[in-house]
C-alpha cells in the first residue's frame, strides 16, 4: 500500500493534457463504476488505481494508492472527486465487422462526444471514425459521459477525405435541409456523417455524400443537440437492422 | 449607464438558489444569443441586463449595467462568463393545445433537462409536466442546455398521480424491458412518461401506464442517456404526427 507522492500527483495531473497522454500512451478513468468494471474486465489495462481511504476497495493484483479526500480532490479533474481514479494504458479496439460506420466531422463538446459513444454502443455501431480535430475521446468529460462505452466502441482519428475516398459504401450526411429521414429507405452497409455543433459538415466532404438526411422539425427549436440528432439517426438505421 | 453595486451583485448571485428565485419571482439568463433573443422578442420579461464592457450592446429601453471582466466573472455561474447576463421575470406559458404531453418523473441532471426541453421544442410537444422533485427549469445549466427552448415550451411542476388521474389519454412509459417501440402503432393524443436517470419511473405511476415502451438495444451499453432516450421516443411519435 503506497501513499501519494508529489511526483505521482504531478504525473496524473499531466495526463489531463492530450500531449502528455500521447507521450505516455496512458489516460485517466474516474468513477467507481467504470474503474470497478475495468478491474473486473480489463485488468491488464490498469497501470495504477487511486482510491479514497473511505472507500472499501481490495485488489491484490493491482497497484493501489489510498488517498485522503484532499489528495483525491487534487487528482480529480472534477469538482466533486470520484472515490476511484485509475491510470490506464492506451488500447486499440478493432472492429469485428464494418457494416455501419459513424463519421464525426469536428465534434467539439466532450459531453456530446460521450453521449454519441454511448448511443453508438447501444445501437451496436461497428466503428466511429473522427476527423483529426474532433475532441479527444480520452478527455475526462468524454469518458464520464460515455459511461464505459469508450472501452467497447472502436474509435479512430483519420483524415476524413482519405477515409471516404477508400470506401464504397453509401454515405449519409445529417443536414438541416435534407430529405425527411422518416421517408428514406435506410440500408446498411452505410456510413453516416455528423458535423460540428455550430458549423455542420465541412464543405470538403459534400462530394462524398450520397444522401442528405434531415430529422423533420415540428416545433420551433433552431436545431437539435448533435448528440441527440446522432442518436435519433442511429435509431432510424437500427429500425432496419 | 449604471455600474455594478455590491448589493446588486449579491442579489443576482442569490438568484442561483431556487428559494430566492421563488421569493423574487425572477431568474437569470446567461449568454449573448439568448439575451439578445429575449431583448428582441420578450423585452417585457427583462428586469436588467449586465453587459461586458467589451461587448457592443445598445438598448435605450432596458436598464443596462456595463461590467468589467472581473464583475462578469462574479455575476456568472459559469467558469467562462458570458458577455451578456439578464435578470428576467418569471413567466407562464399556456399550452395552445394538449394532444401530446411529456411527463418527467424525477429528472435530476440539468444538462439532461435542457436537452429534453430543446428536443420537445423541436418536435412541437404541447406541454411538459414535471414531478415536483424534477430539476428546476430555471437552473442556469438547464437554461444553457435548452438553447432558448425554455421560453417556448410550456412546463409545469405537479403531483404526477393527481395529474395522471385527471387525464384520459393513453399513457406510454419508457422502460428497459417493454415493447419494442419500432413495432408499436403510436398515436396521439398521448402522454409519454420518462423516469429518473438512475431509477426510472417510480412504481406509484405504473398503474397509469397503458403501454411500456423500449428502444431496442443492438450493442452493449447498459442504458441510453435519458435526454437521448426521450428524444428518440419523441421522434418515434413524431413519425406519426
Amino acid at each position: 500500500m503506497e501513499s501519494l507522492s508529489k511526483n505521482k500527483l504531478k504525473f496524473v495531473r499531466s495526463l489531463r493534457q492530450k500531449k502528455f497522454r500521447k507521450e505516455h500512451q496512458m489516460f485517466i478513468v474516474e468513477g467507481e463504476k467504470m474503474v470497478l468494471e475495468l478491474c473486473a474486465q480489463k485488468p491488464d489495462l490498469i497501470v495504477e488505481v487511486f482510491c479514497s481511504k473511505e472507500f472499501d476497495f481490495h485488489n491484490s493484483h493491482l497497484s493501489v494508492t489510498f488517498c485522503t479526500k484532499t489528495e483525491m480532490e487534487q487528482l480529480s479533474a472534477f469538482n466533486t472527486p470520484n472515490k476511484l481514479i485509475a491510470v490506464v494504458h492506451n488500447f486499440d479496439l478493432k472492429p469485428t465487422k464494418e457494416e455501419f460506420i459513424l463519421v464525426l466531422d469536428g465534434i467539439q463538446d466532450p459531453g456530446n462526444m460521450g453521449t454519441i459513444l454511448r448511443a453508438a454502443d447501444w445501437f451496436g455501431i461497428d466503428a466511429i471514425i473522427c476527423s483529426e480535430d474532433t475532441v479527444d475521446i480520452q478527455n475526462e468529460k468524454v469518458i464520464q459521459a460515455s459511461m464505459g462505452s469508450i472501452f467497447r466502441v472502436p474509435v479512430a482519428y483519420k483524415n476524413l477525405e482519405t477515409f471516404l475516398d477508400s470506401s464504397s459504401f453509401p454515405v449519409y450526411g445529417a443536414y438541416l435541409e435534407g430529405e425527411n429521414v422518416y421517408q428514406q429507405k435506410l440500408t446498411s452497409p452505410a456510413i453516416l456523417i455528423m458535423g460540428n455543433e455550430g458549423k455542420g459538415i465541412r464543405p470538403n466532404l459534400e462530394r462524398f455524400i450520397t444522401h442528405q438526411l434531415t430529422i423533420p422539425r415540428f416545433g420551433s427549436a433552431e436545431s437539435l443537440n448533435v448528440g441527440v440528432a446522432t442518436s435519433i439517426l442511429l435509431s432510424e438505421f437500427a429500425r432496419n437492422f
